[in-house]
């Protein structure tokens, strides 16, 4: 089995570190293409305008192959998918983190560890994006890397039909592994992120800003959403898809047109 | 009626200026907050981990109110929302665009110009996101603009309760205006962008690409699609969600769940 490895907190994340040595469990034919530095919150982006620079890896771990490349996650996966692996067997299964980080509800879609699990599904690889609660750079990976363990093989074991497509987006509780109650699948939390700027002036009197963001949820929790889950000490499963259609919306509007 | 403007060529492009020259047809209060220079491929892309430039532009017109923010699609909407409009009336419509080429199809999940539209919708606000299918940045935006003052004309007019959570991707066909058909509500189409990347080496031997990409369709095109549509004439209107839970899927998971 093939796995292809990125994530959005850089190639020497403690995270992603985690994954590499879990995905040895699994495989011994790993590619790793992963960002030279952080690129949180940059979704799906692609770099359209300027040259990606990427340098392959010295490792002594057998079957592992890594690359640094100077780009977004979704680059990652395309210079991975379209040039390193070009002509050759593509990727059996696609990992994304193990983020530093919740990309639960509405940050899935700011999120470069799931721009990069998207990238994958649409490239037809069943595609996993993992997150930690704990946005510390030494945060404690071990409960993470035991869920992760587990839906990893349990993507595995999917009948054929059922991986075709598929984009999983799972977030981990940050707290001790012994106290995580399981793995629940879910739906999205409906909420956003709101921001406050913090207001500065740069030396030569031009204003800048920092951004700062606190998510608002825009309904009650409830127990099948995964913030109500991640509160309550399960782990979060959230099935993705990149069909955006509104397809309730759209009836409304088909409808209402005929009746114009 | 207070209007928003953003896009993601830049302030400087044919497209914004089209847009602004239209949105005062409709209101003599308007806010645009655009970015410095090209963030097209930006998606839902935001800055955390850098500082935002933003400069308030001077401006000829009564009741337009001009600011370039060396930023994001999405950074510019936030800027607008939570820090240059903090504590005053909210804008009643968002406007994105006219962007250079199309975002029909999966196009939309990289486009800047809908990131922008779909946070403005996520802030509780009617948002239009508007493409025509020219890249050239001298594009005529006739056709454009004449579709655009109908669509922008209708979601005024539309009921209250349709207008929560409004998003629409709106892209004209790159033809004469004389020879678009009408407007179409479509349903995004199946597929993906797959690259080629174009390989050089730098002055110090060190590997470059640049991304080049090209669309390939996952299905037949079926009349309600928006590249049928396109194809055929038609200016489309494809409403989007920002809940990117696949329904259909978690069904399926949690009845295997409940078997097993």
């Amino acid at each position: 089995m093939r796995i292809l490895i990125t994530n959005d907190d850089g190639f020497d994340s403690k995270g992603i570190a985690a994954l590499m040595g879990l995905a040895q469990e699994f495989s011994d034919d790993i590619w790793v293409v992963a960002p030279d530095k952080t690129y949180s919150g940059m979704s799906h982006a692609i770099t359209m305008h300027s040259p990606i620079f990427v340098e392959k890896m010295e490792t002594s771990v057998a079957g592992l192959h890594s690359y640094v490349c100077a780009g977004t996650p979704v680059d990652c996966m395309k210079m991975a998918l379209d040039e390193i692996l070009k002509g050759e067997k593509q990727p059996d299964l696609v990992l994304s983190g193990i983020n530093h980080g919740s990309n639960s509800n509405i940050s899935v879609i700011y999120s470069g560890t799931m721009g990069a699990a998207m990238e994958g599904a649409l490239y037809g690889i069943p595609s996993i994006g993992l997150s930690l609660t704990d946005h510390n750079l030494d945060a404690d990976f071990d409960g993470a890397v035991m869920i992760a363990r587990k839906v990893i093989q349990n993507v595995i074991n999917m009948e054929h039909d059922d991986k075709i497509g598929l984009c999983i987006n799972v977030n981990i509780p940050n707290i001790n592994k012994e106290n995580i109650k399981g793995i629940k699948y879910c739906r999205q939390t409906k909420g956003c992120w709101k921001e406050k700027f913090i207001a500065r002036k740069d030396p030569n009197g031009n204003d800048y800003y920092w951004m700062s963001g606190k998510f608002y949820n825009d309904e009650p929790l409830a127990a099948d959403t995964d913030e109500w889950a991640l509160q309550n000490g399960y782990a979060t499963i959230v099935p993705v898809k990149m069909d955006m259609t509104d397809y309730d919306r759209l009836a409304k509007l088909c409808a209402n047109e005929e009746n114009s």
